[in-house]
């Protein structure tokens, strides 16, 4: 494997099962990100019963059912869509594609759990958007970056307790290891992959919406670049956004794919939150110059400064919340609409640094 | 004193003369800030020869000469302004009153050095550009921020030596202690601090064209908000501004009165620096939850994360190479190009923030 690339980030938890085996089943399709791991792992924990998998390349079912032996490899995708007994297909197919994947699966009367990006347009999303309301069921995405990271996620938990007052600001730096010789073809083709904001953004603005309580945003700026590979024309390396909240909060995120190859883990994501009465500062994946990998929150108020060692000690209570909204019709793990918004907003502002337009 | 807040951040490093005694004089005039302290101990540092005080209010003029006993107090700034021993006067006035005075100082044929900001207005700039170019003396400006700080000050040289390649992207987030029963009125009165962009923001503007190499940027958005403090109606309690460099770098800082009671210092400013090479993270005044004061840099490349420890090791070559400027008309220590532009991008920065319009 080499080095941590992050593209093979996948988590593993305590096992906190909301449900009894055979519950709630799944399936899983199309392989192409290694984000697919992540996701089955989080079903499986929360007590989901993973039955089938199919992508049309042999190699990575025949891998994806070393790891995970209780799937049975399916013959098409047809075969998971007319399946009654599952009720959530996951997918990380080339994100250009998941949109369209995502149609049939709802179509089919099951709910879908994609990889984020969950579009590369705001068309694939007004389709999907309407499709949900149609049919009903959910399109869930994994915004890996705040629902399978320890300190991220208990972060929003403690502004949610008053932890810091009303949120006033948010910075998330999102550094990310290229690893080029690692990568799919489709990773350097920006019609594949929506652009840097698209993609790696949608994560930040997911989580900027959760920690400030805001159903919408403006983008005030946004900029995209490719600054040091030429050899990858469609690649790029560097974006940076800065969006207006409902609430007034501020936020401002750097995304790109510099991290160097001497740190110990694939990026060292960092969220600054200000607020009324207090900080917090997230380390997600690690504590620069100390500890890797680490998931610490750094909460300082009134009273001085707590180290908060969150790696182990919260779980992943997402997806265990995922399952039950799927089979209750509740939206405790995220609503729809927060999914919806926080990839719309993604993509306004890779709009803006595209054209220098808002739609 | 009280908790600290920063308007008395007066930093002592081991003294480097760079002159013998008597051979640079300086006098000090009007301490409306408390970085009049930081200035002088600079200066007397690198072997200024302090020798006259003066200010209108005898208190300021007597708790000054406690401190610096080798300090005369001057009946009037005339006094000072005729003195023909005097090659420069250190000053901390109300920041809408620094360029006049400054104008007065340069035209009686000495050298200035106002705390930041320098200016409230452009219109202040252009005339003290003209009479710069006119009588070939010095406006110097006390970008503590940088200047009087270890890490921030090594942090430009090991860019300079090429630790991290080119320079991509700076962010600066910089938390101030707000501390409001401890502030004079005009603190409180923007027309005499010029904005929050203005004043603190001109630290950050000076920190990003000096780390990317920057002799201009353009201003991509920029915000300032009075978010909970509807009793000083004057007060800008929060900013943040982008910027793109003459290079191609960007630019994100936050500049804020958010430090919360319970941290060991000021503010727990920050800078991160992406380089095509590797990173610099620079803890300016404290190690979050672990050491205060600090000032440190974590350097990531492809060897790894180093941390070096700057505190009490770097000590403070701006003022020793800024008397040496002023003996010999050299511009080693900053500038004056530097410093105008610095100036000049954050009130840009300020005005966008203020009307949505560029001049």
């Amino acid at each position: 494997m080499g080095i941590d690339d992050g593209a093979n980030y996948a988590p593993e938890g305590t096992a906190r099962a909301v449900v009894e085996p055979g519950e709630f089943k799944f399936a899983v399709a199309c392989l192409d990100h290694g984000h697919i791991n992540g996701q089955t792992n989080g079903l499986i924990e929360a007590g989901g019963t993973l039955t089938h998998v199919y992508d049309p390349d042999p190699k990575k079912v025949s891998d994806f059912c070393d790891r995970y032996p209780a799937a049975a490899p399916a013959d098409s995708i047809e075969t998971l869509l007319e399946d009654t007994e599952l009720a959530l297909i996951a997918s990380a197919a080339i994100p250009n594609r998941r949109a369209a994947l995502g149609l049939r699966v709802l179509r089919s009367g099951k709910n879908y759990f994609t990889d984020k990006s969950p579009f590369t347009t705001l068309e694939q999303l007004a389709e999907v958007r309407a499709v949900v309301e149609e049919t009903g069921q959910r399109y869930f995405v994994y915004f890996s970056e705040r629902l399978h990271n320890e300190a991220a996620w208990r972060a929003g938990e403690l502004i949610h307790d008053g932890a810091i007052g009303e949120v006033l600001h948010v910075t998330c730096l999102a550094p990310h290891r290229l690893s080029a010789a690692t990568r799919p073809e489709w990773f350097f083709d920006k019609e594949a992959y929506g652009g840097i904001i698209t993609d790696i953004g949608s994560h930040q603005v997911e989580q900027f919406l959760t920690y400030a309580g805001c159903d919408d945003a403006t983008v005030n700026f946004a900029r995209v670049r490719n600054c040091t590979h030429p050899e990858y024309p469609g690649l790029e390396d560097f974006g940076e956004f800065s969006l207006t909240g409902s609430t007034g909060a501020g936020f401002y995120s750097r995304v790109d794919w510099y991290t160097p190859d001497g740190l110990e883990v694939w990026g060292d994501g960092r969220t600054f939150i200000v607020g009324s009465k207090g900080t917090l500062e997230v380390r997600k994946y690690v504590d620069l110059g100390r500890t890797a990998p680490a998931s610490r929150i750094l909460w300082t108020n009134a009273d001085g400064t707590d180290v908060i060692d969150c790696l182990g000690e919260i779980g992943y209570p997402f997806f265990g919340q995922m399952i039950l909204d799927s089979l209750h019709g509740s939206e405790k793990a995220m609503s729809q609409a927060h999914i919806f918004k926080s990839a719309e907003i993604s993509m306004r502002a890779q709009e803006l640094a595209d054209t220098g337009e808002r739609e």
